[in-house]
């Protein structure tokens, strides 16, 4: 069975998996481990455990689809105004094993086992760490929800993002990727998301080393504060900016604009644009470039789970 | 297979599963829905739910012994000073599942699957109530807890109990004694673990329409402010005297003096005394005795889980 990695977090990690988990593959998820937010963030502090909100997700979208209640018992999440300050019940339940068995490795071995995966779900690190960006001006932003929010002038380029402090990768993640037949980057946030996990020590060479293709996946819209303006070259040249020229094979790039014109200016007061496919203008270098229709219709817009799996699947198989 | 109904609450309840269930036998445990205290009454205050702690040391008393991480996971508890103020995460899920699944009935259904049950799990009610004792000088209690720690006059006997409002027993429980082989009463602290089921309406009737064994088991020790100074005979006839009398079919009781002084010295600063059998002394009408060893050795002076179990089973097959 061809091997298949996703690096990434947030929501573009769920989509891949929830389309590609219908597929003959092996998929293993490589989640950031800088999440500091919401649920997450406090679990993290209070109870010095690694993050649990990007493994949570990955593993709900690996688990068994025969068993919807336990899916639906690790989304749970309690009211924001209770006195459980709305918790996620799968990050508390991460917690739980990671205090029962004493890692948090063997938490997520557990939460495989209970939700029946198929596939694996891999921290990108076993260690504790902090995501930091430096601006244009010279700002230090700490924190992955103080870049993510933003809390820093939305205008000014992140010229700079690290680990502080480094950490050495998972080595289960360097051998994922190093015996994948694909490693797909992305969707997701570039700094918050994807490059979180690129930047654990051993990562870059794993991906520059593997004999799988590198395909990184373009988000739909761009995110104010990130990638204010960028176009799908922009996109690229930056992940080969952290991941070496030449690593990337194949970039794949939504061509098909979103046509309900409400939620484009919903998107537009957020100062948040159509990503434009700007590869046959300007040319691609050595990476190939897959364009197509891979947009989810909806209010929000993401890739849609099926399209995107589709293509996947045509580049894996 | 033998059907087995075991009627009560708290450790009771877990002591004679946890024995019973390496038995060919099938299982059933009615528990009471008074309980009102700790993580179990801030979840049924906050969430409007009926309380979780007594459905979950049974469910986790009957799970598959080969999934030790899930029963674990029922029975961990968050720190009492962290923000999850001592909760247990077994009460939290089931707290979550009867908000998914919309009812209590089917939250526990779904826990039942989850822990690969081997029996079923009854709450004596599904509808909302609160206990109510009266002391001898006429003050009410309110509340199991109350009643429990207990917050009155500790030398004033309980002259009454009742539930408020008054409510419909579950009719899986009624139907579960009705077609049990032997009905088990205890063990279990009289007034706030044992005839908290035996007040929901249609629960006497049940028991007293039985063609099974109703046996009741004597605690090990008096519990203050409950049963002070209470022998064998006591116990029975203040169970009689709810259930009816002639009701009971058999008595077991504890003839085994704890050992240790120093146990011993200890419940005895805490006005708790060892059970003294005086059936044969004061004689017990029709209903059969059956004394022996069925202590546990240990700091706490329970019954030992193999010994009662053994003993029940010989009555049973």
């Amino acid at each position: 069975m061809k091997r298949v990695v996703i690096i990434g977090g947030g929501t573009g990690v769920y989509t891949v998996l929830s389309g590609l988990k219908k597929y003959p593959l092996h998929l293993s998820a490589i989640v950031s481990m800088a999440d500091d937010g919401g649920s997450t963030g406090a679990l993290r502090e209070e109870f010095g455990i690694l993050p649990p909100g990007d493994i949570r997700r990955a593993l709900v979208a690996l688990s068994d689809s025969n068993n919807k209640i336990l899916s639906d018992l690790f989304n749970f999440r309690f009211d924001e105004k209770s006195s459980l300050h709305g918790h996620s019940l799968g990050n508390l339940l991460i917690t739980a094993l990671e205090k029962i068995t004493g890692s948090f490795d063997g938490a997520i071995e557990e939460a495989m086992k209970i939700l029946n995966i198929n596939g694996d779900v891999i921290p990108v690190t076993l260690s504790k760490t902090r995501l930091l960006a430096v601006l244009e001006d010279g700002t230090r932003i700490e924190g992955e929800t103080n870049i993510d929010i933003p809390k820093h002038n939305p205008d000014l380029s992140i010229v700079e993002l690290q680990l502080e402090p480094s950490v050495e990768a998972n080595p289960k993640a360097i051998e994922a990727i190093k015996n994948a037949d694909v490693v797909l980057l992305g969707p997701g946030d570039v700094y918050t998301s994807i490059l979180p996990n690129i930047l654990a020590d051993g990562l870059v060479d794993a991906i520059q080393t593997t004999k799988g293709k590198v395909v990184y996946i373009v988000n739909i819209m761009t995110k104010y504060g990130e990638t204010n303006n960028f176009k799908a070259s922009d996109f690229l040249c930056e992940i080969e900016n952290y991941v070496g020229r030449g690593s990337v094979d194949m970039c794949m790039v939504n061509t098909q604009k979103p046509k309900d014109q409400k939620v484009i200016d919903r998107y537009k007061e957020e100062h948040v644009e159509f990503v434009e496919n700007d590869f046959d203008a300007k040319g691609n270098g050595d990476v190939k470039v897959i364009s197509g229709d891979f947009l989810r219709n909806g209010m929000f817009l993401r890739h849609d789970p099926e399209k995107l799996a589709k293509a996947l699947y045509e580049i894996v198989k």
